[in-house]
């Protein structure tokens, strides 16, 4: 029996193939919402604390915690309805004791307010007065500042593939551009005689080259940046050249098959006798 | 308790919301090998035969299955070897009884073989002399013309999103160009005063539109074309106007926030006392 290539099991021989690998990345910076799939160079800071003002999480009524206590539907509490928080814009109001205001979900929590009732938890009594059927904690549905992030926080940790959620997040600070990395370019070499184009007809013993674009469509997916070299024959001089070239241009080249022809002969395999 | 909106349970709600959209999507002829993640338009047929010859699925020689049988280690069956059968051409030779001929993986069957031994199983005795060590099933290593896929069959459904082995298959058949759906174009509407452009400065109570961008990135990833409307305030007029428009020009239209401020009064909701 002829003599093989020493073969490894595929974990050790996927651990020595990545020790190879040196990625020489370069960071570009693009524009935040067209940024899905790439892969964040460093780690990425809150300008600022998020949200950046008390929010309400739901429609109802700004209140003070205090005054809603022991509120039910049977013995509701009344509050005097002071005015409305208008969506967009800081809170221009300020509650005394006994005192609520009209609020949207998002709207800004005005002064003197700690927490918020919900809409189907009151209900109006008259004009200019609430009636509150369930007392309210303080904080309740309120959400405060920086309770998502903290100024200076780290909200994308280098090299996190970004997804449509941290869009969301990066833009939400104001963040429109960020710093991803090049993406690696990955140099595709397919040979064997037997190989010819897809748009070839097929003579008797041909096969189409399908590794190219399979393998490139596999690394588009994987976030790289595929180059197809072609297919080279089985020979060493057209084999080492199109590799050399690759070497220098790519950060990485797959070979599909690569079996040379004139290193066949009985010296090496002695398959031919 | 103001009246809300008749609620749904999420399932029936997206069975009703399914059932009211028609997409009109036509079909466009791209590239096979820039297809991956695209929808097949209608069913794809096979030009031919896959494989389109017999092939050899190791590297060995070519036999007549019958002259291998009761072949051993120890007791070995010796066969003439009359040539190679060559990468990427036809096999010129035949073999007749008790002849053998190299073979390539993906190599063509030559005339009169029907089996092909591994080179494991071999040993060369002397020049043009080949020991066989061990007997060769009728079609071992050998995969047989349309294995792979018959002529005419369908060999991609219509409806099937591409993957990176789809394309491979597709340009195997020579099938370079492939009619796909055209990407559903999504609108998206942005609504709320206090919503402002992630490029924007807060002021008190104001947030930045991370709606458009986040659903804009999932509905890529999902295969379809976002269009941003913009942030449209909450005024039923401009509402109206833009949602018009957007249904005229899109597949779909997502609204996000969307009440109207103007609906918000007593005699609708109930809300403003």
């Amino acid at each position: 029996m002829p003599e093989f290539l020493e073969l490894l099991p595929p974990r050790e021989a996927l651990v020595h193939f990545l020790e190879q690998i040196q990625f020489n990345l370069v960071a570009e910076t693009i524009g935040t919402s067209q940024a899905r799939g790439r892969v964040v160079y460093g780690d990425v800071y809150a300008p600022h604390a998020l949200p950046s003002f008390n929010r309400s999480t739901v429609d109802g009524y700004a209140v003070r915690a205090a005054d809603t206590h022991g509120a039910t539907d049977s013995l509701p509490i009344y509050l005097a309805l002071v005015g409305e928080i208008r969506m967009g814009q800081a809170a221009e109001l300020s509650l005394s004791a006994s005192q609520c205001g009209l609020i949207h979900t998002g709207g800004m929590l005005p002064g003197g307010a700690d927490a918020v009732v919900m809409l189907e938890n009151t209900q109006i009594a008259k004009p200019g007065e609430i009636e509150i059927l369930r007392s309210a904690a303080m904080g309740e549905n309120v959400i405060k500042v920086g309770e998502d992030i903290q100024q200076d926080e780290v909200v994308i940790p280098a090299g996190k593939i970004l997804t449509a959620a941290d869009i969301g997040g990066l833009l939400a600070l104001g963040i429109t551009e960020v710093q991803v990395s090049s993406k690696p370019i990955v140099g595709i070499i397919s040979s064997g005689d037997e190989v010819v184009p897809p748009e070839m007809d097929l003579n008797p013993g041909q096969v189409r080259d399908i590794n190219s674009y399979t393998l490139a469509a596999l690394i588009g997916k994987a976030g790289a940046a595929p180059r197809i070299y072609g297919i080279i024959p089985d020979e060493e001089g057209p084999l080492r050249e199109a590799t050399s070239q690759a070497v220098k241009e790519c950060d990485l080249v797959v070979i599909t098959a690569g079996e040379v022809a004139s290193l066949r002969g009985p010296s090496s395999s002695g398959i031919m006798p």
